[in-house]
């Protein structure tokens, strides 16, 4: 671009491939970052670098851990004994913020799709059943997402999860159809929790 | 914040630095960087220390360099013996955007501000005026904001710039296009009427 000049430009670039973040908020992000002191910018750097390398998934539930075990895990004692599953970490994310449920989680990590060739064998399903077969939960919330995959990985769920005779509920679909939970409000989450319903094979 | 990795919260922490990101934006930032993989991660990174670490003042405007000379400098031959004074960077690069003027700049970096205390002999003034000195201009354009600073500094700037008897302009202040009149401010409707031209059928 005219007046970039070649560095400003990659750091333009490389910012642009953010979520969410046009053109003229990368420009106006990377000129905070030109201007700001070297400290600044260096501790965003470094931050992003040791985010990436400390960052793995817990061993019992696959949500981000920088040990083995997450924050979460670490902290079982303490929770509910239910088992919500869910698509995506940031999933886990926007349910602890609406401060409703204070159980464990477990993520696939994705959903089943047979469009995209996601078959039950790409989900970390053996994982799940072996804990849940461990571990003595009082009930299984099935929180993958309300669209169409969503409802395939969650009738699927239903399926391999009936025979351990354990209490399975679905989350209500008070969440908007079509939406990703990682991205709904607080207040529609807990009603989704509030309303879920039995599940009967 | 509950369910944040500690490296996780401090990334989210340092993308909320940045203007218009809201904690939102930022963890979702964060949460996409997480899951890019490493590479596209480091390039960002690094994007971040290289632009910081190359970037410093051009010599002759003080506009973004990476050697002595800022792009635009290094192409004066091609552009117009017009000489811009603008308050920040960020001013230069949205008149490139225009397309519209094919001058030289000079960057302020800031403006004069009695009550913020800065002063003449903070700003690079000397600088300016030496470089008008040697360079032919034909024309200054005063392109400091249209806010009591902004033309603080413009009244400044045309006091000190006089003695050199090089014509002076100061962009015009009016409507901004695509607005209606009936929501713009008195002051500028009054700065329009003030500034209007002569129309010729």
């Amino acid at each position: 671009m005219i007046g970039y000049t070649k560095f400003l430009g990659t750091l333009i670039q490389e910012l642009s491939k953010l979520p969410t973040i046009g053109p003229k908020s990368a420009e106006r992000m990377a000129l905070h970052l030109l201007k700001s002191s070297p400290q600044r910018s260096k501790a965003l750097a470094e931050a992003i670098i040791l985010a990436k390398e400390k960052t793995r998934k817990c061993k019992a539930c696959n949500y981000f851990a920088e040990g083995d075990e997450c924050p979460i895990c670490r902290n079982k004692q303490n929770r509910d004994k239910v088992l919500c599953v869910v698509e995506d970490p940031q999933d886990v994310i926007a349910i602890e913020h609406t401060g409703r449920y204070a159980g464990l989680y477990h993520v696939l990590w994705g959903r089943l799709s047979p469009l995209d060739g996601t078959g039950p064998e790409d989900l970390p399903l053996k994982q799940m059943i072996s804990r849940i077969k461990e571990e003595n939960f009082q009930e299984i919330i099935i929180a993958t997402s309300s669209n169409r995959d969503g409802e395939t990985t969650a009738q699927y769920l239903r399926q391999i999860l009936t025979p351990l005779k354990v209490r399975i509920t679905r989350i209500a679909r008070g969440i908007p159809v079509g939406s990703n939970i990682g991205h709904i409000d607080k207040a529609t989450i807990s009603e989704a929790f509030e309303g879920r319903r039995e599940v009967s094979a």
